[in-house]
């Protein structure tokens, strides 16, 4: 036959973005290599620039980043990045966002809403991306947002492992402090046992029309180290209120647990003050150090990113990570 | 100028495909037009066929089927009939769909499952479609699934007002028969006027490893006529086992109301004999006679998506159909 | 360079929907392979679940299901599974549908028709399907509505090879019941040697107008041992005719041979009665007990099929499979 | 409402290339406009340019170009009206062919053949074409090549017309030139009233291999005037021998007739010297003074296509011009 | 015919995003009518909001953003927008950038690099854009990478008709800073009627290998009014050099102008200091109070972007707003 | 796990049209194969016909095709190389095009034109290609319109090697023919050792409106070897006039030197009687024998080409081949 031909390699690339370095090098580490060189900054008036200073050709390449704030900033650098891989002939592209940027916005509430957490899925694609990992999404349906594999890998075992580690002497519950995310605490519950389950209702006040919302704890707390669980920690003012209800309640202790520590103002501050004992969360977005206070746990999400890239690579199973669910 | 001008004008044509040809006559009628006369049959080996016996060239094309089982066969058809209207020139084809097909299949609980509510989406923009309309989806992120706009109608305003009429002189209390569509239950509440909530959780047992599930009711219920809601009712094990706990925990009354009543062996038998005195559903999906019995009362749809397929024709809004809410 | 290499391995694995496992199993033997293990059945609504028992992650995946009746449920449990594989990260994804369903309805004969044949290969693309493997289209240009390749397997060698052993020493004729299809007969003629070529002609006498069909035999038959051969047997009526006007012209007996056999009602009485001494058919449809009957021989497609994938996977070439024909 | 409203008119214009402008002068002329002022030259390098000298923002554009020799040519300089259309606004862009360029590469014979036909409707999809209108397609499934309605016109009954007027009063019989193409042959027949259908098979010699092949007259033609009809007249071979068989056979004169006047050397020096008594073609592509002869009758294919344009202009139904087919 | 019709109207609406609402509102004006009532904001963690506060159902939407500092934000507002819109069955959208984000990133200089122009082109159009408005792309083959029309304006005559009424008394000559941007000077030498033509060649000294560059002035300056030209002002380097080059050639006095006035820092600073006596920009970009300076004038945009959206509401030609040159 | 593995390969595969023979084996020479055996050819009518005559399945191919006249011939037979390739199942295709046709319409001068250079791009994607080799594009933007990697190569090395051996040792100039193309000077003003750079101003006399344009020499030329470069030569006009123009100016001698020699009529005429001692081209594009003259000299662009695909095949830098440009 024409032609010549060649045993054909595959080659592993790790690149970062801006926004979370430190969990690229981290996860680039675990796989015993390094991030490729990347030049990127900004231009004087707000445009950013990418360039690669490696040959990328044919590599199968992991793109991470972080979507923090600013996050339009990150994402754009991410796009950014995925087109100049795509032009650079990177023969497959898998974004790796550990925090998906604008998850929140996944439905339309009232008329004339965008949908952005789809629209962030189109824009990805578009731009060349070829596969997603992701860390524990706001809703699971958002993986069916990106027409194309997407690798969703859960926290959950992390945080279970480290509580069941320090407290899993005492007695526990598991709480979700609103009514939507009681799924979340369920696969908690189970995680730690079968302990019992509980949750913060918020209430309208019959009696009274237009009066304000209640924190009502619903399920047995009294006695109980109490592990408040939610998929995000943003400004911190419901799970904090839950919190409180939950000490009034005669709770013996409150641990808060979340993945993603966004921990906008004035998060910092009420988490702070509240009753809770520990904040338990994941680096899958940044904190800088004027961020962290005595009582905040980081646990590192590098190794569970770091394992489903070689997954992915070596095509093995990501789902075969965790507990039959993937 | 060159060429020659005319005004143009757009015309309004409604087609439905076999499944639940009552609904979508009832529709037509109350847009004050017929449904567009349409050959469809099997071939001997199964395959379908589909002809329109009128030009429906440049019209505006709602064509309505109901997915009912045989779900596959109505979905095919209905890809197939949105093809032909493609191929004959209409000018814009919005997909009508009362219940959403594998609208429960929208997330992957383990690895290696289909996102089938997202497929489904994808089919049906790749036959054409411009556009869906959908009463009730399973969930509000499958409006994301589509690309292109979705008018995601409701029929709570129907099923409150029913109960509001019949049933709101007496002490009423909405519970919601599983944890994760409390958020259902919220809106019910709040539309009979702020009356209580419950829900049913099911627990299992902790002292005994393994041991089955216990249905326990969350709330108080006690002398209350308990609206147990929820979007659909398939084989109805669920929601009568809640009923069931229901009147162990002293409810005056229940009265089971869902969207979408599925009604797959068998839940007429769970019905009939559950303690509910009455069941409230609406005919998105066809309800063949012997599926009816004494307490169950169907209310009708198609003024909801009649008035729908109006607002979308005469470009108004379907947002204002309801209360701030689409 | 940064990163790490691999060397690339590539990894066959076929799977089976639920129409016709025999086929599939039949063809994996021959690969020295088994089957994926999978889940699939049927919720209490009908819809589909599909689920695959092991990682197929980077595989190169050949999904096979037959189009046979209930076809609609068949294309869609078999689009279904291409999705699964897409989302869990198939390298490639090649659909083999033995029989290609929907193709008969190639064209529109009048306005306001659908192209389903189109429609399915445009569904199969966006469902993921990288490429299709087919055998005996009902018109060669059904190959051009995929947009990918499409190896169209031929089982002209094997019923040939077949008819020519047992039936070689007698004077042969081959015939074809429509003058729409006589260049299959042309191959057929070629194939086995250059024998004579009839066909037969439906006309409408034309002095009676209005009056019905006669079928006339175009072609000298007397004497001779008529192999009949179309492409599919459906319902039977055309080819039973054909056999019967060829014993009234004088043939010495009647074979009837066809790649697909469909064999809707009332096919396999008309075969039983008819005159023709035997019906040779493959297997691409399954072929249920209650429908085999003594005159009825069944070729297996399996080894076909088995190379054609074989070819594909290693990058062979199919057309090599026949004698200058793809 | 905010904004300001205004009733839309549309406006047809009618756009073309250099190919054949006499044909879409004249199509013009019969709907009351002129044809849109277009400057289109090639380069010194033979790149082709093209300039609409109107504003087309809006208008309901058909551009009409046949695909004659040189037909890469025409139908790049096709392309590139599409593109300037495209992005000049034009509402909805309508592709007018009269002779669809490579619609007999409509399959692959053999491995590693393109699939032309198909390419060609890709190639003007992309170029931004949202419909097409084309006449007598070589093999009606190429009207699911495109992926967006297709207007299929057949010159039939113009043909018929004229035969029927001159020859009426004669014996007929149709006679198709090739086993492959008696469905036209049936159309015709049917037309002209029942008249005997017959064609001409060409055989090999099964006595004597690789002998060459004869021209058989298969039915009855003694003593009448043959109708010779096919899609299209390129070197004119396959039809010239066919006459010359009818002649031998006893036929009292032969007319051959055909949509597609390609007429590539040597066709018209073979119909000159043909027996054939008249060639009937329509001008749907150009046929040059040098090229017409004596017997040579060309009708006009402007009024159907000009027809057509205005049915789908006022959305109306093309298939309603024919009788059930479309 | 079945159905029932209706007069089409279009209706215009006008949305502006944060960036630049004066200007939005400027151009709402001259079109009589208002912008649509628009909520946008950031929640805590930096992520944009939107949502409109009328139907837009069918309209004929303009989105209006200029994609000032911070462009990455800007451009995702955008793109939200134009999602909400779609989303909301606009009928067409139209995006307006009066300057076009990451226009200057159009080609790779070095390999590795991406092509954010046209990446931005493919996000507006995933988003659901259906065409472009803009003012002076960087390089005019940027229109090339929206697939769909693209309008782009000429803000020159705006420019060039203030400089003739202001210093048309005068002998003026046009320069261009830079080499690679003479034929934007060419284009205002026109306009003004002919004057002369120079510009600034940055010259290495040939004698010294790596000593710095020289500006050195090309054609006749001296004596005359300059118009130094460009498209844009980012840091003002280049152009404020070339002003001192060209008072050091003895021109009798310097005018600087561009449309588009970025002024990133220290542009303000440079062009204060500078020997230039006024510099003219266009309003495409916000110049907030604190970067104005005395000799800055700003002229407004708004008339042009106003006249070009009310001739593609009309369907009248953009072309004919300019000379020739669209 | 289930399925067979295999080590897998990849096979580079050269493929030549019609267009430019000698350049593509000897490409294929360099790399140590040959080309694949093709047949191509006309119809009577003009349609092309292609065909590979050997497996190319998972091969990774390259198609060479120079875009000379007649262009949209060889571009035709380019594209249905290409969708042969696809459909006979190629891993990846990438379209050599050394000299990319219609590059010059890379814009809209005015409106309602067509921007075919992106049209070209859009037909390959849509035919098959993954990605572009070019040699020196009309402009880099270019690059942005293929969706996918570009690798854009530069004949500069070849050119400035040649000049530099021959001419080095007397004083050189590099002198612009057209304004708009002096940054294709600067490139060979640095590669040459920094020589002084000139050009041609094309001026319209600004006394007497409407007077021919002179051709005005900008910069030092007195007594230089000018070497005039550019990316082609199509009809010699603007070059031949340059010549002059230096010679005119003083210049020592004249040395012409461009990538693509179109060499249009009269462009050979016109290069012959110019002042130019040498004209420097590459055979980007065929030239005749009939079109060679004493003082022309063409060097071969096979080297760089073959090394670029060789670098694409195994995955290395293009970039690399460069000083610091791709």
């Amino acid at each position: 036959m024409t032609g010549y031909k060649k045993t054909t390699e595959k080659n592993l690339m790790v690149f970062s973005g801006r926004a979370h370095p430190v969990l690229a090098e981290e996860v680039a580490a675990i796989l015993e290599t390094e991030l490729v060189p990347t030049s990127a900054y900004e231009f004087a008036n707000s445009e950013i620039y990418v360039r690669f200073e490696e040959s990328v050709r044919g590599c199968d390449a992991f793109v991470l980043q972080s979507h923090t704030a600013p996050v339009n900033e990150w994402i754009m650098e991410h796009l950014i990045m995925v087109d100049a891989l795509k032009r650079a002939s990177a023969k497959r592209i898998t974004v790796v966002m550990p925090f998906y940027g604008y998850a929140r916005q996944d439905k339309k509430h009232r008329g004339r809403e965008p949908i952005s957490a789809r629209l962030m899925a189109d824009l990805f694609k578009t731009a060349g991306a070829d596969r997603l990992i992701t860390v524990d999404l706001h809703a699971d349906q958002i993986q069916g947002y990106f027409d194309g594999p997407v690798d969703h890998l859960m926290a959950l075992p992390i945080l279970t492992d480290y509580v069941k580690a320090k407290y899993g002497a005492q007695p526990l519950a598991v709480v979700s402090p609103d009514a939507g995310r009681i799924k979340v605490a369920e696969r908690w519950s189970a995680k730690l046992g079968g302990v019992p389950l509980a949750f913060i209702h918020k209430t309208r006040r019959t009696d009274r029309p237009n009066e304000t919302v209640a924190n009502r704890v619903v399920g047995e707390v009294a006695g109980k180290i109490c592990v408040l669980t939610d998929d995000m920690i943003d400004t911190g003012g419901t799970i904090v209120k839950a919190a409180e209800a939950l000490v009034a309640d005669g709770a013996a202790g409150v641990i808060i647990a979340a993945t993603h520590a966004i921990l906008s103002d004035p998060a910092v501050d009420r988490l702070k003050n509240s009753p809770a004992v520990e904040v338990i969360v994941t680096d899958t977005l940044p904190i800088p150090e004027d961020r962290r206070f005595d009582k905040l746990t980081v646990l590192s999400i590098a190794p569970l990113v770091a394992r489903a890239i070689k997954e992915v690579f070596e095509d093995g199973s990501v789902t075969s990570m965790f507990d039959g669910h993937a």
